[in-house]
C-alpha cells in the first residue's frame, strides 16, 4: 500500500461535506485560524517556561508518559503500566527503553481511530514536528529519531514554542499552598509572556481527599498560622487568593463530586473541620463542608474579582489497584450523573444575581446541558458555561454541547474554548480543531437561515477569541 | 455594511442544505404550509379575544413585557428587570419609558443568535408586521414606529389576527375556578373564532403552591360548598371539569414537579388535605397528594371524555429574589431530571389499558425520550407524547425530539405540535417552523430511503395537522 | 397513486444523501455486504434447527405472533392482543385465523413508518420471500398467498435459510437448567451450521423472579444435588457452565435491572438464599444477591474463559394485566435510568483489570453512554462494550452509540454488531441495516479528514464481522 501522504491532514478537515456549507466555513475559520490562542484554563506545568533552557525530554516523555488520555487507551487493551513507563509511587522499576515504548505506541496507533486523541496527535506531528508520515509499525523509530531531532534544536524550548503557538495568554493551574515560584521566575525573567496561575483549593478544601492532611499543613506552614478552625481556613484563603491576583490571576478553580451547596453555621463548620483534623469525617461531612466552602469561594469572588470555575463529577481513581501503583491522574477517573438545579439553588440564590460574579460551571454529565445548565445560565446573571469538557472536547462532544446549549442560553451565555490540557505541544492542535467545529457549525447556521452572514462573522470572532478572553478576564 | 434585506428571512430556511433534501422538504412543506392552526395547548389570555376592540398595546407591551423567553435573556447578561420595565409584585416603580425599554431590547438582539426567540422573532416583525430591516441599535426606533403604526390599525385587532393567521381552534389555559366569562363572552359575541378552554387544576391540587389556600377558596365560592374533605375536593373537580366541557373544553393540563402517581386511602388523603388547610403539609404529603389526584384526574377523563395532559419537571422560581419581586413566570423556572417508568406504574396499571384515556406526556428531561416516554407510548394504548416542551421546542430540540422517539413509538403515538405560548402574534411563527422542521425530517427519511414518498406525503399532513387534531379530539 | 414497485428498497438505503459520502459508503459496504453473519447474541429457538424439516408455520406464525416489536405497536393504538392472536397463559381462547390477523397487521402498517421495525421487515419481505410490493390492505392478501406459498418450499426449511443467510455462527440463549437436547440434535446430525449455547442463569440468580423457586428446583434436578446454599448454587452453576461449553457455548449472558454489585459473606449469601427459599426475601435482598452472582460469575469467567454479558436497565412486565394474561415478553419491558461508575466498582476494582475476562456491557440508558460506559471501556482491560440494545437497535440509536461511545472508547473496545432476536428471517436485514450504518459512518469520519482511507477500509470489516468474532472467542 502506498505510504501515506500529507494529505492524511486534509485542508478543510472536520468540516461538513456538503459544498456550500463547506465554503463558508472555510472562510469563517480564515478569520479565526490565525487569532492568537486564549488558553484560561490547562494543565501544564509552569517549569517549562521558568527554566528559559527547559528541555522537554524524548518523544516518549513529552507525548505519551504524561498523557493519560493516551495510555489509558493502550491499557484498555491489556497493556500494563509498567511497560509503557508509567512511574510508580513506590518508585519500582518500569520499563525505561523508551524507544520500546514508542514502538508499542506505534503498534498500537490504530485505537486511536475517530477519537480526538488520534486527531489531536496526527496534526501535532504534522504541524510542531514536520511529521509526514503516518505513525504505523514501520515509521515508528523513524519517527521517534525525527522528533527527537527536533526537540534538541533551539525552536523548540518550550518559550519558543509558546510564541510560535502564538499564545497570548496562558493560565496554569496551581495549589492552594503553592509560593508560584516559577511563576514569579518567568515574570522576573524579562520574557514576555504571559503565563499566569490559577487558584485550585481543592487540597485544602476536600476533606475527603487521601492527602488532605498534608495540603492543610502545607497551607498552614505559606501562610503562618495555624489552621484550626473554619475562620482561619478561610482567611488562608483570602490570603492565598490576594498572593494569586498579584502573580497575575484572573481565575480559581474548584473540583467537587457534586454540584453540592449549603450554607453552614460556625459551629457546624468547625465540627466538620476539627472531625476532618482528627481523621474522624464521613462523606456526608465532606460533602457538606466542600459544599459550604464553594459558597464562601462565590462570596471571596464577588469580593476579588477573581472568576471562578467548577468542575463537576469526576469521580477520581476508580480502579485502586491502579492509584495504589501508580497514583493519581492514570486514566481512572470516571464520570458520574450529577444535578444542577438543586444543588446550585443555595449558592444561585445567595449570589447570582450578582454580576460581579462570574461562575463558569463544566460537567460531565451532558444530560445536563439542555435541562439544567443551559436554562440556569439563560437566567443567571453570575452564571456561564465552560466549554466541553475532557472526555466530550471533541467533534463530537462539540457539535452536542452546540446543539443542547445553544438555543436557549445562546452563546453570550458561554465562555469560549480553552483546551485543559498538560500535553504543551498539543495546544495549537486543540484550539485549530475547535475553530474549525465552531466555524462548521456556524456556517451551517447560515446556511439553513438561522444566522445572517453578519451575525456569523461576529460568531466566529467571539468563540475563537473573544469569549474567552471576556470572561476570563483577560 | 448594506442593511440587510428581506433576504434575511431565507425562503428555505431550516432546511438541509442538500439540493436533493432540500427539494423534496420543499415539497412536502407546500403541503403544509398553508393548512389551518390547530393550537390545542397555549396560554394566550381569552381576554384577548372578548372584546373585539382589544388593542395589544405598544411593541414593548406586546412583544417584551408578557415573554419570558426574551426578557431572561436580557437579565442573564446583567440587565435588570426594572429597566426592561417587568412589573413588580408591590408595584414599585420600574420603566415606563417603552421606547427606552426596545432600545435596549435592539441593543442586545445579538444575545438571540441561534435561539428560537430569535427566529421566531425575525420571521413574526417580517410576517406579522412587515418588517424588513434587521433589528438594530440603529434601526430600534423606526422599527418601533413602525409596528406602533401597524397596532393601531383595525386589522391589528386580535380577531382580526386570529383569522389572518387562519387559526382553526385555539385552547387557551385557564384554572379549576375560572368562571370563563371571557369564553363565554366570545361564544355569544357570534364571533366565528373558536377559542375553548383548558381545565388546569394545578392550583387546587398541588398543595405546596403559596397560593393554595387562596385557590381552594376561590373554587369553594364558585362551586358553592366548603371544600374540607378530599370526596368534596374531587366532587368540586368533577363539577368545573363538567362546566369546562359545556364551554368546549376537550381536554385537562396538569403540571407537575414529577410525574410520581400512587393511590392513597380516602383516610390517608384526608389527613394530607387537612393538614394543608392547616397549614402544616410537608413536601412528601404534597408530592403524594399531586400523585393520587393525577390517578383521580385520569379516572375522570375516561368518565368525562377530556384528554389528559401531564407536563413535568419544571422546578417554579428557582430565583427567590426574583419571584419574590416580581412573581411567577419571570424566566427563573429550571427543569430538574425525572423519572416516568416507576412513577408512572400505578397510574399507567390502573387506567393505562384503557382506550377511552388519552395522556398525553411532556417533559424538561430529554433523557427520558428514547428510554422511557418512547416504550410507554410504544405499549399503552393511553399515551401519547406532547411535543417537545418549552425549552425544547427549538430546531435542535425538534430534531433531537424525532431521533430519539420516532423509532420506538413511531409518529402516531404523539400528538404533533402545539405552540405553548403566551405571546399571540408568535403562534404563525412557532408553527411554521415546526412545519419546516417536520418537512425537512421526512424528506430526510425519504432520501434515505427509510420511508417512500406516498408515505411521507402522508406523514407531512399528519404532524403538521391531523395528529394535534386527532389527539385532543378537537 | 401507482403501486409502489422494487425501488422502495433503495439500493443506497440509509446512507448520506452527499454524494461524496454515499460514494464512499458504498464503497466500504461492497467489502462488507457479503460477509458471513457472527451471530453472537440472539433468542432464536435451537428448535428451529434440530429437526431438518422445521415447518416455519404461517405468515403470522413467522413474522407477527413471536414478535413483540410488532405487536406491542398495534396494542398501543388499541388493538387488543387477543385480536391478534396471541396466546394467553390460561389457554382462552384468541383469534385463531391467521389471516385476519394479517390483515389487521397490513391495514395498521403505517404504524411502523420511520421505525427499525417498519425497515426490516420490508427488506425481509423483499429478500428474504421476494415480495415486491408494498405492504398495505390492499396487498395483505396477496402477499400472504405468496409467503405461504413460499414456506411450503424446502428452501425455507430453516437450516436451509440459515446456509443461504451465510450464517457463521448463531448463539441462542438458554436458561441454567436447560439440557440442551436441541443443541446435542444439531451437532449430532452431522449438519454443519453452527449453533451454540449461551448460559443465561438469570432464572436461578434473580431471586424476585415470580418463577424463581420453579427454576431452582429444575436446576437441582438436572444437577443431581439440592440447592440449599450458596455454595450449593455456585457448585450447580460451575457445573452447567462447564456442560454450556461443552456444548459449544463461549459466552454467558445476565440480566440485571441495574448494574449492582457487591460481594456477600457466605453468611449473608445464605440468609438471603434461605429467605428466598421461604419465599420471604425483599427486593433489596434480591438486588444484593444478584450483585454478589455477577461478581461470582465475573471470577467463574476468569476460570472457564467463558465472555460474560451484562444487559442492564429493562424494568420487566410493566403491565400487570398484560403480564396476567399474556406472561412475559409482550413488549411491555420498559427501561429505566441506571449508573454504572459506583456499581460496578466492586466488580470492576477485583476482576476488571485481568485481561482474560471479557466483560460486554449492554444498557437501556443512552445517558451513559459517553458518560460511564465509553470512559470504563477505555480504561479496564475486561470491559467492552456491547451495541445499541433493543430500542437502540435503530438506524438513529446505531448514530447516537457512534457519536457518544467511539472518541471515548474507540471501536476496538467494543464488541461489534449482534442482532439479538427472536425472529430468525430477520437476521440477515438486520446485518444489513447495520453494516450500512457503519458503512456511512466510516465515510463520513473520511470525508472530514479524521481518518484516512485505508484505516477506513480495516474499520468497516472490524465493525461488520471481525470484532465480534474476536470479543465473543467465536
Amino acid at each position: 500500500m502506498a505510504k501515506p501522504s500529507r494529505s492524511t491532514l486534509q485542508p478543510d478537515r472536520y468540516f461538513s461535506s456538503d459544498p456550500q456549507q463547506k465554503q463558508i466555513a472555510r472562510e469563517l475559520y480564515a478569520s479565526t485560524e490565525h487569532l492568537p490562542l486564549v488558553c484560561p484554563h490547562g494543565h501544564v506545568d509552569p517549569r517549562t517556561f521558568a527554566d528559559p533552557d527547559f528541555n522537554l525530554g524524548t518523544p516518549t516523555d513529552l507525548f505519551l508518559i504524561p498523557d493519560h488520555y493516551i495510555f489509558r487507551m493502550l491499557y484498555s487493551q491489556g497493556i500494563s503500566l509498567e511497560r509503557l513507563g508509567i512511574p510508580t509511587v513506590d518508585g519500582a522499576v518500569v520499563e525505561t527503553d523508551h524507544r520500546a515504548i514508542w514502538q508499542i505506541f506505534a503498534d498500537n496507533f490504530h485505537l486511536f481511530r475517530g477519537t480526538p486523541t488520534g486527531t489531536w496527535l496526527t496534526q501535532e506531528l504534522h504541524s510542531v514536528f514536520g511529521v509526514d508520515e503516518k505513525l504505523t509499525s514501520e515509521t515508528s523509530q523513524s519517527i521517534y529519531d525525527h522528533i527527537a531531532d527536533q526537540l534538541t534544536k533551539p525552536e523548540f524550548r518550550p518559550r519558543r514554542l509558546f510564541e510560535r503557538f502564538n499564545i497570548e495568554v496562558l493560565a496554569t493551574t496551581d495549589a492552594a499552598s503553592d509560593r508560584l515560584h516559577d511563576h514569579r521566575s518567568i515574570r522576573e525573567s524579562g520574557w514576555k509572556g504571559r503565563v499566569v496561575p490559577t487558584f485550585r483549593p481543592d487540597g485544602v478544601v476536600n476533606i475527603d481527599r487521601p492527602d488532605w492532611r498534608e495540603q492543610i499543613e502545607r497551607l498552614s506552614e505559606v501562610c503562618g498560622f495555624e489552621i484550626n478552625s473554619t475562620s482561619r481556613l478561610i482567611s488562608a484563603l483570602e490570603q492565598r487568593r490576594a498572593y494569586f491576583k498579584e502573580m497575575g490571576a484572573t481565575a480559581t478553580d474548584h473540583a467537587a463530586l457534586t454540584p453540592y451547596t449549603a450554607e453552614l453555621s460556625e459551629t457546624e463548620a468547625d465540627r466538620i473541620l476539627h472531625s476532618a483534623l482528627e481523621g474522624t469525617a464521613g462523606e456526608d461531612d465532606a460533602r457538606r463542608f466542600t459544599g459550604y466552602l464553594l459558597m464562601e469561594n462565590a462570596r471571596m469572588s464577588i469580593e476579588d474579582g477573581l472568576v471562578m470555575q467548577l468542575h463537576v463529577g469526576s469521580y477520581r481513581n476508580h480502579n485502586r489497584a491502579i492509584y495504589e501503583r501508580f497514583g493519581a491522574d492514570k486514566g481512572a477517573d470516571i464520570p458520574i450523573p450529577h444535578e444542577f438545579t438543586r444543588n446550585l439553588a443555595p449558592l444561585l440564590n445567595k449570589y447570582g444575581n450578582d454580576a460581579r460574579l462570574t461562575l463558569i460551571l463544566f460537567t460531565l454529565d451532558e444530560s445536563t446541558y439542555a435541562r439544567e445548565l443551559a436554562p440556569l445560565a439563560g437566567h443567571y446573571p453570575a452564571v456561564k458555561l465552560g466549554p466541553p469538557w475532557w472526555f466530550n472536547d471533541s467533534i463530537n462532544g462539540m457539535r452536542r454541547y452546540r446543539d443542547l446549549v445553544m438555543e436557549t442560553a445562546g452563546i453570550y451565555n458561554t465562555a469560549g474554548f480553552n483546551d485543559d490540557t498538560r500535553a504543551f505541544p498539543s495546544i495549537p492542535a486543540r484550539h485549530d480543531l475547535a475553530r474549525r467545529v465552531d466555524a462548521d457549525w456556524i456556517a451551517g447556521l447560515v446556511l439553513r437561515g438561522i444566522v445572517d452572514r453578519t451575525d456569523a462573522d461576529e460568531m466566529a470572532l467571539d468563540l475563537a477569541y473573544r469569549l474567552a478572553k471576556k470572561a476570563y478576564k483577560l
